[in-house]
């Protein structure tokens, strides 16, 4: 029964791996907007529809990623009857146009984008199909991915306690699902607290169901709940992926962070960070924090909840200095934030860093 | 123009005065969790109902401590066909209900109640009708804490620059409507930051509604934004009520009020707490912190935001340690959370203590 369970956890973890697909002129994008709520697809028939799609949130974490792969794959699709010169630089303006979807994963995004394009140039190279090859690479992509998170999440399971009250921030993709699964190969038990992630209940809604599914004791708490839940139920860590790890050690993730973090400090409780530092970031100056929509704070799950000529205020992410991070958690191990180029010296990178 | 909509602004803030209310044999009670969205009064028959609706939180901040009153008074119209010993006895037997509405409150409640019963003694005496008596009691009371609040927001906002970011914490009653009035009498600027309060709102609900409506610059945060605005908008104060300030310092308000306590001191920013030191708790080991409904938080509006078989956590209230406190602002000036015995010695009590 805790085995059924726990395999439908992670056949539900795998389903968000498999958020973005693409197939013969159509990219489908599970919209995690609604989810679990709502099972619905957006689907997409150009590229440009599939920027958009990265750029309203229809996915998020690792999720755009993915998306854009898939989006690259969409237009050589849209090309495919040009001449090769032709076919190139559509797929280069193709990347430009992705890469742009969202300020702060530019960089990543852009690295995406290059994989996906020298995939193409092999293809055309080759004689075979363009829209085909990218899709393999991205697929290839994704399970070296795989194999690295599942690489962080030994090392942060290894950090816990036998009997472990973890906090957590919002949804940090594939480490949440390898993090419970290598909780069970370790025989360590977890109650795992999710803070809900306002304004998009990202914790509430995805978080806590993944946790739920892999059998495991979940509690949902608002976002004003932290501090007191640390200390009321002895929270033993504190630990979040992120959407950019600087290489001066400052942490980009979804807004709270910093101050789950500021908290966790108050009360001696360790803040783990697990990703890969990002090249593309030698510092937090490199950073655009995303100021989204402000409307979309006042309202909730669709219901309004300030009244009218009330200003709303909405920044996607916030960053984190590193003497509050205790540990960045890489697939090579535990980092100090302050001695992230320690990392890159020890192996080159993979096609595109390590996203959780 | 401004005028008006700062007139507007205050009736708003008076109509919560008046958020519950005795006549002849009913109470109606100004329904808060559906407040501005939908204007809503609950009715209530018997004192039984009055104390429901308190532990059902239809009313909050100082709105109880009305109630409770105005519960008192219909518990005098219930009896008034007794003779006159049996209308005492089941009075004292309405005082202990309603004192038990809700748990960190009860002390403060029984003040109220015990003011109450005095009242229809005296009536009792004199041969007056006890319930009219009750209601005149109560809105002199109340008359009595309207001028101790304004006292209250002329020390707060003496303390504020000229141009002043202000981070507020829930709905602190009138000691807003207050606030921003002598804001506007001492020509200062503020520009006012609500965070929205989980899992009821009412920072988006009801505190940014009176600072819109009395013309003031409002924006509403999640309450995941308290870190990144202070250090990103310039925060200068941080300002919130008290459900009880313990004579230890420590300060009991709604949750969040803690981590934003810690946040506000990660960045050397002023924490002024409102209110009146309450004698009836010497220190915070006679505080309980009430665990409501945990089902709360899995919504959000009545949306259902977590899946099936996750647990919630609704602490109603946390606990402000007052090294974390930089002033408690009283009606008779700001003193040290270490110091209050002071506020004290300087003179006696009012009918029961500030609540603001």
């Amino acid at each position: 029964m805790e085995e059924t369970r726990a395999d439908k956890g992670l056949a539900f973890m795998l389903q968000y791996e498999n958020v973005a697909w693409y197939d013969a002129g159509v990219v489908k994008i599970l919209d995690r907007r609604v989810y679990p709520g709502r099972v619905e697809f957006v689907t997409c028939r150009t590229h440009v529809e599939v920027m958009q799609a990265i750029r309203d949130m229809v996915t998020q974490s690792a999720g755009p990623y993915t998306a854009a792969g898939m989006g690259m794959a969409l237009a050589a699709w849209e090309c495919r009857e040009k001449p090769e010169a032709e076919q190139l630089a559509f797929l280069r303006q193709a990347a430009a146009c992705i890469a742009n979807a969202r300020p702060t994963t530019k960089k990543r995004m852009e690295q995406v984008c290059t994989g996906c394009l020298a995939a193409a140039e092999q293809a055309l190279q080759a004689g075979a199909r363009v829209d085909e090859a990218i899709r393999a690479h991205v697929v290839r992509a994704n399970n070296s991915r795989y194999s690295k998170v599942n690489e962080i999440a030994k090392y942060l399971v290894a950090m816990f306690p036998q009997r472990a009250a973890v906090m957590t921030q919002c949804f940090g993709e594939t480490i949440v699902g390898m993090m419970l699964k290598e909780a069970k190969l370790a025989g360590k038990q977890l109650r795992l607290f999710c803070p809900e992630t306002r304004p998009y209940f990202q914790g509430a809604r995805l978080t806590a169901t993944v946790c739920h599914d892999m059998g495991f004791d979940v509690t949902v708490i608002t976002d004003n709940m932290p501090a007191f839940v640390m200390q009321r139920e002895g929270i033993d860590v504190f630990t979040c992926a992120a959407d950019a790890i600087c290489l001066d050690g400052f942490v980009v993730n979804k807004v709270g962070t910093f101050q789950i973090a500021i908290c966790a400090n108050h009360f001696g409780i360790p803040t783990f960070v697990t990703g890969a530092p990002d090249a593309g970031h030698p510092t937090k100056d490199t950073v655009t924090i995303e100021m989204r929509d402000p409307a979309f704070t006042l309202q909730a799950m669709g219901v309004r909840t300030a009244a009218e000529g009330v200003k709303g205020y909405y920044p996607a992410f916030d960053l984190t200095p590193p003497h509050l991070i205790s540990g960045i958690v890489t697939d090579r191990g535990v980092f100090s934030p302050f001695d992230l180029q320690r990392y890159f010296s020890s192996g080159g990178m993979g096609e595109y860093e390590v996203v959780v």
